[in-house]
């Protein structure tokens, strides 16, 4: 049997017990009536945690990595240009996934932990007029850095293209409008602010974003996150045609954490994200630990907070995962080494895991 | 809340209790180091399952289609021709996907509920000396019928061409051995005679077909299924690297699946389709009905049977459902309204199961 730990990597974040008690319930047929009922009241709430009237919302059957890859295979065409701002991990597998399509990608580069700085999108829109879509990564996972989607929304609009955006450890966590900031695509996960398990990408396209994947000119280069055969199966539309097998048991789970958060309510969700992001600043403040993020541009479900000079990092995450079972997440590429990354998602952003991770961390660096 | 059904369709079948309660324990961390050790015993598990040694065996994140498509966006580079064996719905799916990694698909046609003939494939392979693979679907789901997955396996190796195998209906419940037949990569569901929830695809590749990957000119298509960077975290090799959030749960849930089938033994468990079969197959003759498909070639764990002439198919399957509480699977394609499927897979393989499904159908055709 496997420890039972408390989740503040990352993610996946500690998952709401009702949520694995739904994840449990028997399993019905994928086509199934009453199955097809479920599925559509499981996209209405999904409207309402991205705050959209899509009707193309819904959860791809793999987690968030695919829901990336579902919008570039669907949006880009062989030789099609698209403008990716990266500032970390994320915005390089865009750039990955841009190229295994055969589109043109242009890649604006930002230091790992600053913000996408949408002067410099701006500047690289003008200079590729023929760049039909911008994406960018709105919570960077990587560094614990918030870029200002609604801005870059903005300018993708204005710049004639379409905005597709990774929202993968945003969602239930911080403030996100997909209407109302006029994003085009959006992907996400299950197993951040959701605390959901991880497996699901929970995906949302306005009709500018199915228009493109309508008048594409050769089919999608992925059977299985073709648009066109999943929106036959998950409607719109009477008839649910069989693409693939959906992971029922997983979209119970999902279904379940969508209710409790739609029971907390959207903003208090974020508020409370916000809340605990504060107490935890406090703490690490308090013991002379400092972030590596400025504060304006912090994400408060995830913390990225610098290793002191002299301090093995990885020591401290073993001890705290073997004294604690406390899991806590690492640096990656150029920041391995160099800062932790403290969760605060969903299920895990609550006083008790604050509490925890500080006692934590003095024990660790005493 | 979901009604509870009986389900004896195409898949997914019944879930055993122990396999849901797996699913519900505590979400964990997809680099913690308990559960690294557990992945290496899950694939431990699949290579019992698939009856291999391959040290890439392990579950892809994502439903069986997922898995076709791994092995096709892998194996094969723009270009390159492959031979498609194809008798029904996913012979069909195995073209779509070769024609999306720009393959060269060459395609051997078969009647919808009769087997591959081997002796067609081997002209069609001799006449095709450039193809790099030959592609078939060992059970076919769609018509319930059974090809000779070993005597096509040595007519790829006789033509020096990989053979790839869908194995999502065949897993655990009829004969499948991938070392003594030679098979060079196979993939499978979790949702058919597993019995657990749909969701994962376990592939194994033999070294043939990792040295194909290795030599392979252009990255894959898919980033979220290139082999490459999916070896990286599911081993061999100590570094597990980061490429997705595994599905945690639900590789409980594979995880527990394969220990009771390790328990019952494979041999028992395929004994036992077969024999639930037998069971099935009489009392369906004794009420007059009839098989699509020749008796040497039917699959025990998916029944194709006709439906009688001036029977409303679909109202049959609604009074089951609504009376019993019981699936079962409607014809696909040029078999729709002329068939039913009915499953007799993992935890659906039962005297009960069949006993019900009679009992069912008298009273449908009363």
């Amino acid at each position: 049997m496997l420890p039972k730990r408390t989740l503040m990597g990352p993610g996946p974040s500690d998952v709401y017990p009702e949520v694995l008690a739904a994840m449990s319930r028997p399993t019905i047929g994928h086509l199934d009536p009453a199955f097809v009922e479920f599925m559509d009241e499981l996209n209405q709430l999904l409207r309402y945690a991205f705050q959209t009237q899509n009707t193309v919302t819904m959860p791809i059957s793999a987690p968030g990595s695919a829901g990336m890859e579902c919008c570039f295979v669907n949006l880009l065409e062989p030789g099609e240009k698209v403008v990716i701002a990266s500032n970390g991990v994320f915005g390089g597998r865009m750039l990955e996934n841009a190229r295994r399509c055969g589109a043109n990608p242009v890649v604006v580069e930002f230091e790992w932990g600053t913000p996408v700085d949408p002067g410099k999108v701006e500047d690289a829109l003008k200079a590729n007029p023929d760049a039909v879509a911008l994406a960018f990564v709105h919570s960077e996972t990587s560094t614990g850095v918030r870029s200002d989607a609604e801005a870059l929304c903005k300018l993708a609009q204005q710049n004639d293209c379409l905005s597709i955006v990774d929202a993968v450890t945003t969602l239930g966590g911080i403030e996100l409008k997909v209407d109302d900031w006029g994003i085009d695509a959006i992907y996400s996960g299950t197993q951040k602010c959701l605390s959901v398990p991880p497996g699901l990408s929970p995906v949302s396209f306005n009709d500018a974003a199915m228009d493109k994947v309508k008048s594409r000119s050769t089919p999608s280069q992925s059977w299985f996150l073709d648009l066109d055969l999943l929106t036959g199966y998950w409607g719109p539309g009477a008839k649910r045609a069989y693409h693939h097998t959906a992971p029922i048991n997983s979209l119970y789970a999902l279904d379940e954490g969508l209710r409790l958060l739609k029971k907390e309510g959207l903003e208090n969700a974020w508020n409370r994200h916000a809340a605990n992001h504060v107490k935890l600043r406090e703490g690490l403040e308090a013991m002379g630990l400092e972030f590596y993020v400025d504060a304006e541009y912090r994400l408060p479900q995830l913390n990225a907070v610098k290793v002191p000079e002299g301090v093995d990092e990885a020591a401290v995450r073993s001890f705290l995962l073997n004294e604690f079972n406390l899991e806590i997440g690492a640096g990656l590429g150029p920041l391995a080494g160099k800062i932790w990354r403290i969760g605060l998602m969903g299920a895990s952003s609550s006083e008790k895991h604050v509490e925890l991770c500080l006692h934590g961390l003095k024990a660790a660096l005493a």
